[in-house]
């Protein structure tokens, strides 16, 4: 690696934001040639929420590449996953383009475009050794990234090796494509044997769920797109937790919450809780929203699908929002010390 | 009909509120006997936003009715008319119920509960003659109702007819399933010869579409549920639409939105005009609501799904957003003189 390309992406004292739009790869390439093997007449798009403002301009530069006539469609649904397709959309299109999000399961019917990021992981890396042990001391350190930075991850591993770390890395389950992978709703990739992890990627939300996961380890997070090295603290996050389980021991009617979002269904834990509780009533839709809740008046809601929606816009819900897990506690079939984060495993 | 039955039903001068829900009748008979028969074990309901608030009793009833096992489920979807199904619930439910609404189209697999209000209307219109034309001056009127007072359509007709009135009705196109019957989006049924119509039913979202859709006719409003006679003022209406036309007229880019809707998609006119506009890019989605347009970044929209999402929501939409025929004025290929209302026909 060059020092020039280094420096581009080393953002620490510039005073600059990152314009990772700049520089990300759409691969128009292999969205054109997915077109014309199949004489595609509609090629729809699908952006994660924060790439959408970039919709319009990349349908502009497909439209210029494409066969007169082809129909660029643009998914406005919300997209926060890989578990969250636009299947309506995947449905009506000859070639239907995912963007920003590693297959979840792999599909003819869909074209993932994983949109890594450009920026340098060293310099804060380099930081971060204040926050890890010290090789001599404790060399084992887990290692993990999201998919916008799996592209460096071998880079990221070498260099820790280079300084004395032994670096545990696992590809956890198959909801996950790569080694080292976390999802905000899985974490199985940092279950290995070592008592710090050391998380480098952008953001807060994938490492503080897990340390919730994973309370015993200490997990340090890296962040080389806002330039901060911190320490995942959970303690809000638990506090909120314990709150909500607290205010739903109350209820009598509970709303329990399918999700039909592909990749976000767990049917048997919904259908488990309604068998089970004669005051449970089955609720499905796809997003989960507190304006879509609050006709129907139950006392408190177990959401079985994204955990994520669960935890980190609990607040906004005006009734009690739990994990299956969490319902289990609020109801007394677990004990209060049982409560622990909400993972997903599995694709669809 | 007699005299008690008479006074039930009307309100005025009691100072309360009328409660629907007491004795609209959910025709849970039919529903089990579909479920009988289909051996079901998945039965779903879709109530309208209004009627969700009941959806947790109605589930009660249905249970006890229901063999052991079988599965209630209660769609979370929002939902403001037939068009509006939750086809994700119809399609993984033995018997799929539809609270609220006439059918838009017949189906094996819906089962229509349309509700009807048991609120009197004779008391009303007694009151809305001060606003109807001497029947020696002018005997033809138009008569109108929605799905909720359609029971009382043979009623409204006869009371009218019996003070000297002509009075004029159609079935209009097939998205209507009654005579008389208006939808928020379509007015076909008031296609008479009269110069005034008598809409009988509550609220002012139905009638207020019909006056913007027939301007040159009286529409007076006979409202049997909050007990008030008045004519429909399409002024401010108006104002707004003309205020979005002339904001659009600046715009450069357009976001073109085709609703996924079972019922509310216009393919041909979304397409036509990213066809014909090379600043005009495609948006596919389900519920238009501001928050999803708002990462796109279009100087205006135009909304080719419900034609009432646009004129009743269009404020709170952070750039104009118009109709299709809005757009051809906004663009120049129609003179604003053109300026209509909106309407969907057709089913799916």
């Amino acid at each position: 690696m060059s020092q020039e390309s280094f420096t581009e992406g080393d953002l620490r004292n510039t005073g600059m934001a990152l314009k990772h739009e700049r520089t990300w790869d759409y691969e128009l390439d292999r969205i054109v040639e997915a077109v014309e093997e199949r004489n595609a007449e509609k090629v729809g798009l699908q952006f994660p929420e924060g790439l959408k403002r970039r919709a319009p301009r990349v349908a502009d530069d497909l439209r210029d590449l494409l066969p007169d006539g082809t129909r660029v469609l643009i998914s406005g649904q919300p997209c926060y996953g890989a578990c969250d397709l636009d299947t309506y959309m995947m449905r009506r299109t000859d070639v239907f383009v995912h963007f920003g999000h590693s297959p979840m399961k792999e599909s003819d019917k869909i074209l993932y475009v994983p949109l890594f990021s450009n920026v340098e992981v060293e310099p804060i890396m380099e930081e971060s050794l204040a926050e890890l042990s010290d090789p001599d001391d404790d060399p084992d350190v887990g290692l993990v990234t999201t998919a916008q930075h799996m592209n460096k991850f071998d880079e990221m591993r070498e260099w820790l090796e280079a300084r004395g770390y032994t670096v545990h890395t696992r590809r956890g389950d198959d909801r996950l494509t790569h080694e080292g992978q976390v999802l905000g709703c899985n974490y199985a990739s940092a279950d290995i044997d070592a008592e710090q992890v050391l998380y480098v990627g952008g953001g807060k939300f994938h490492p503080l769920g897990l340390a919730m996961e994973h309370p015993d380890k200490n997990v340090v997070i890296a962040d080389p797109v806002n330039n901060v090295v911190t320490i995942a603290d959970t303690e809000k996050f638990l506090k909120q937790r314990y709150g909500a389980v607290h205010r739903a021991m109350d209820a009598e009617e509970w709303g329990v919450v399918f999700c039909t979002k592909i990749g976000q269904g767990r049917w048997e834990v919904a259908n488990d809780i309604v068998e089970n509780n004669e005051n449970a009533y089955l609720l499905t839709m796809d997003e989960v929203t507190p304006d879509r809740l609050t006709q129907f008046g139950f006392d408190a809601y177990v959401n079985t699908g994204c955990p994520r929606i669960t935890t980190d816009d609990g607040p906004q819900f005006k009734q009690p929002m739990l994990t299956p897990g969490e319902y289990e506690i609020a109801v007394g079939e677990k004990p209060l010390d049982e409560l622990s984060f909400d993972t997903f495993h599995g694709t669809w």
